[in-house]
């Protein structure tokens, strides 16, 4: 497989691509990836680069240099990201924008946000070291707390609420004392915005977060759209009774028909075709003692898909298995949508199709697929063109210590984004 | 139904017993059950009468100058165990112990235990109105901290250990502490201990706890034993990922194995004919977050019967049903027995039938059951032949403020009662 690659690699590269030649330096990104990880650490040296930290503050403060000293103009804008310009040939046109965040889930890993702010780093390096000054600017973005909610992404494109600057986030501070801590001016968030039209392009590189590159032996992900996602509290009413004195044939077990609505929403999710994901991932069983039947039970379900209608009539088919269960075992089922959904975005069909001619010209497997994570490319959908690309995760593991990603996929995803900014570079 | 009960009664009251004539007032009970009630309330007004603490000490107070009143000898033993002694007209006889405890669980009833209590008291009350003195010696005994768990009829049947004694109650003292705090001595504890054989036979009348007398229209329940309960601690091992990055078909998700489980554990209970009962009354899901795959569910698995042998033969079912959910879902399932293990309690047959034969003599209708909760009868079964007796519960409910039974129920219990010691007493 490896040697098929490289012969299509060379047969290409002197046709479609004049500029194939240009190659990511691996060892570089994989360096720098190891030197970010030490970035935040817990009092256990675990992974705790958590927004607005001190962890996450002196990366960054790191990260600059690193931009700096690769000869980008280095601005903090007023939401916090982080922004880098460089350059083109032609001031008038838009800018080609790319990059990702170095913050983390606590307990994170050292890659979920990293290989996209390395890998960006490690185009404009190229960049320089083969002289190449691009027709459009190019802006390499770091965005602010992506982990705590696409912070800085939602500022840019304008719609980040005051209110929204009063939550806490997992450091302990609000966003907006935490953009503070950052070098931003929450006071002035409006002048972060970016207007929709203002960028030509954004793409992402990032790890897949999943495990379909890896058990499928794909090399590169083209992400057809971002998911929507949407919350319910479902609460199961039975009767709490005596564990003992309570015939099996006289009970309303709250605990036993949420089980049965548990692999109901499994077998509904699975019903139809597609790429939807549903998820009970909580649950509380009250009063919760060895000898009492279950009186009531909580749990959050979860769907995501690329499409909200196919969120919304899922959910539909859901509700009428719960109805069935509910009357089946005297108990009663309802359900409490959350204010936190996320609508769908989708990815721009023509960038996909830079991406994906650009990997394949470069002699890589692609696989055109959704991301069912939550990415700042889904905030900035609503103002410029996006696109985004994916690299195998090792094990399909994600925030968390055991996330992994090989050196070499790193450096395939970051030429797939150096020929596919370059592609789009020559319109 | 009525009208042949009572014809019944009066073709009976002239044949088999001679004091069938003897009632006990319903009406006395009831209100003394109502005054009992107001000992031990909440800052809400909630039933919190806590073995140890003050309502419970206060309602000893006030159920000792009762028994004082009835002409009782009244001592405390070392255990905190309350026993009013008459005498009787043979002394060398061993006596007929009858009782129950006043205690209640927090946010209990004014039911549980207190039917038995004031039930017993009401024996006395009606031999001394009828200047009937028996054969044998009484003792109205009323155990301590009944529902914190035996503890007075435990140290009295001999097996109250130094380490139980060193246990937390709910109150906040430890057991030692609060046998002190009710007169009790904890330092001599062993010499509340009767040997087997001391005590002829010990009655308990009880609410049911259970609807099924309620369900079945039937009066009086004659209970065959008290069942074993064993728990276990059921472990369910998946692996925790990213519930929007992982496909449905690569999961390994620890609450859906944990449902089929749960559904498992029902259809097993329910798969063999007889009075067992399996609950899962506890359930923890980790890490417990609307966007993450569970990868570790613990439960709580209990299983009652009047046969330690047929809870092992459900338990290996149960067993057995889980490696397959295991493999089926490539998740681990393991159990741990915990510690607190009780073995069922037979009552003694000869009782039973004096128990049926008096409530039939009083025309009601009986069943044999078994009683799904603990007593301290179940204690006392190891050194006397031990009898209960079950009036109805309204709804079923016990151990909460809805807990009900009707005056004209613990009348006719305290009648069986009554009866079945005065046929004792002639042998």
């Amino acid at each position: 497989m490896k040697i098929l690659s490289t012969v299509l690699f060379i047969s290409l590269s002197f046709t479609a691509f004049s500029q194939t030649k240009l190659n990511v330096n691996g060892q570089r990104i994989e360096s720098r990836i190891i030197e970010l990880a030490k970035f935040g650490k817990d009092v256990n040296g675990r992974g705790y680069r958590i927004a607005f930290t001190k962890g996450d503050i002196e990366a960054r403060v790191w990260y600059m240099s690193l931009m700096k000293k690769a000869a980008l103009v280095v601005r903090i804008d007023y939401a916090g990201n982080i922004i880098g310009q460089r350059k083109g040939k032609n001031p008038s046109l838009k800018p080609i924008a790319f990059g990702s965040h170095l913050d983390m889930v606590p307990d994170g890993g050292d890659y979920d946000g990293c290989v996209g702010s390395i890998g960006a780093l490690e185009i404009i390096e190229v960049l320089n070291e083969n002289n190449i000054t691009t027709k459009h600017p190019l802006e390499l973005i770091i965005f602010s707390n992506e982990e705590g909610g696409t912070i800085g992404s939602m500022a840019m494109a304008g719609h980040l609420s005051p209110e929204g600057l009063k939550q806490k986030s997992q450091s302990g501070l609000t966003m907006a004392e935490g953009i503070k801590a950052i070098g931003g001016n929450p006071d002035s968030i409006q002048s972060s915005i970016r207007k929709k039209g203002d960028i030509k392009a954004f793409f992402e590189l990032h790890i897949e977060q999943g495990g379909i590159l890896e058990k499928e032996n794909l090399q590169i992900g083209v992400v057809e759209g971002i998911v929507g996602i949407v919350h319910w509290e479902v609460t199961v009413e039975g009767f709490a009774n005596h564990a003992g004195t309570t015939p099996m044939n006289m009970r309303q077990d709250a605990l036993l028909a949420a089980s049965k609505f548990i692999i109901a929403v499994n077998e509904e999710i699975n019903s139809v075709p597609g790429k939807q994901v549903g998820t009970i991932g909580k649950i509380a069983a009250m009063p919760g003692a060895y000898n009492v039947i279950p009186g009531k039970v909580i749990l959050g379900l979860e769907i995501r898909d690329l499409s909200s209608q196919k969120i919304e009539q899922l959910f539909l088919k859901i509700q009428k298995r719960a109805a069935a269960i509910a009357n089946n075992s005297k108990t009663k089922i309802s359900f409490l949508r959350q204010p936190n959904a996320s609508r769908p975005a989708l990815t721009d069909k023509t960038l996909q199709q830079k991406i994906n001619a650009s990997a394949k010209a470069l002699g890589f497997t692609t696989k055109l697929m959704q991301s069912g994570a939550g990415h700042d490319a889904q905030e900035i959908a609503l103002i410029a063109p996006v696109a985004m690309i994916f690299v195998p995760s090792v094990g399909g593991i994600s925030h968390s210590p055991k996330e992994f990603s090989k050196a070499v996929d790193m450096a395939n995803g970051a030429n797939v984004l150096l020929q596919a900014i370059l592609q789009l570079d020559k319109e």
